[in-house]
């Protein structure tokens, strides 16, 4: 599908800021939230949930992911992330690896604080060289997607 | 809050068979279902999401967790969970820890497959001796939650 | 196997703690060790690694069983993890799942802190009803181990 | 800490690939192994393990940290990763994330296959404009490493 239009980029900074004020970080203080658009207009907004073991935690993009996935949605169009603080935050390593999992290289993924957009990335230059359901399809063995 | 009434637990059992059916699971062909009531009545049904980097995917419990977040919900009142397959499947240990981090020792978790629960839990009865957020809280350090 | 020896289980406690001191815990100040004991007498000994980006961090018994695995080690005899704080701590459930991968039910884990053991658990006690390689293989899909 | 030399890329080869040929990958038959270089000249490899739980497994260079930082490594010089298949593998972006805990932009990452190795990268090649410590660190909470 083709670049979100400034309506919708809109409406998925509205629903990732929401989620933020929302998320469940306790323990790092650090809430985030973020808004996946699907290819039909829909939006899915989620913030972080973290745990008493960090490691169970679960990132603002992936609740975003799952809610997408529970409705039906496997075609990711467009990713937007509010995190607040100096610097400007952009996805974990592990959330691009999720994302990817769904879009192409050249699906935008705004980062944003509380106050607007500020970075606008392709899914690719954010995870170049990926990994992903084509080297388990082709690795000879038969771990691939069935 | 007390026991879930039958028609919540209907409620749920059906939320999370459909959630079953939307589960994104083709490395595993083990798709699974799960539903997560609050206190208020509302249920939050998501189903797992794999990923082509296997440690990068989430449960289905993890999902509906994220969802119930994202709504504000910050207690766990019951959960059910939909698999398929000749033994009965119950939550990962890593689910049952992120379902302690908002549920009480009494908390009950239903275990269904497609035709119905076949099996009731407490967390208490499926994480014994858990951790969570006291350890972090009086641990001395300032880990706790803040 | 049968029960560790008491000297077995003294040079796991001195592992598990070296590996606490040198735990990268700066998010949670909450270090801890862990030591896994294998059949043939090895123990291997991790503490948890955290990460800025919480959810990919790890736990210490992720790293001593990987540590294991990369041993060619593919049975756990004994666990024993030494935390640290007011409230003993024991296995998070992620890891009580990851143990499961690798142990028997009966399979003993000690849970200590830096005084000594306090606690001893069997592997069921802690993950009862668990899930397993088993219910992928009996699922009716293909997802099972090979 | 400058370029690795071609003993030590040969050695971080030939440590990662006995680590494949020991990964315990049951479930998608696509062994990894990863080793990892810290300025003093040690390596440290490890195999992915996975999980029936498919979340709850660790890639390989999650367990290669694990050892390093278990032995007090908190500076990775350079990773090598080993996959079989038809499509050249590299890091996921879970692993990047892990990587970039402790290693610096320049930081070089070798992707293998059995054969040798096929393409270097620099970690910022890989995880271009990152979340890192400094995100929290000046998030304006109290979430950083302390």
């Amino acid at each position: 599908m083709g670049t979100p239009t400034a309506e919708q980029i809109d409406a998925m900074f509205n629903a990732a800021l929401d989620a933020q004020r929302l998320a469940y970080a306790p323990y790092s203080r650090f809430p985030v939230g973020a808004a996946v658009l699907v290819p039909d207009g829909r939006i899915f907004a989620a913030g972080n949930v973290e745990n008493a073991a960090y490691p169970e935690g679960t990132c603002a993009e992936t609740g975003a992911i799952a809610m997408m996935a529970a409705a039906g949605g496997r075609e990711i169009a467009a990713v937007l992330t509010v995190c607040s603080g100096e610097v400007l935050g952009t996805c974990c390593g592990g959330c691009r690896q999720r994302i990817r999992e769904f879009a192409e290289p050249d699906t935008p993924i705004y980062a944003a604080d509380p106050a607007g957009v500020k970075a606008t990335f392709r899914l690719d230059e954010l995870l170049p060289s990926s990994f992903g359901p084509d080297h388990l399809r082709r690795s000879g063995g038969e771990g691939g997607p069935r």
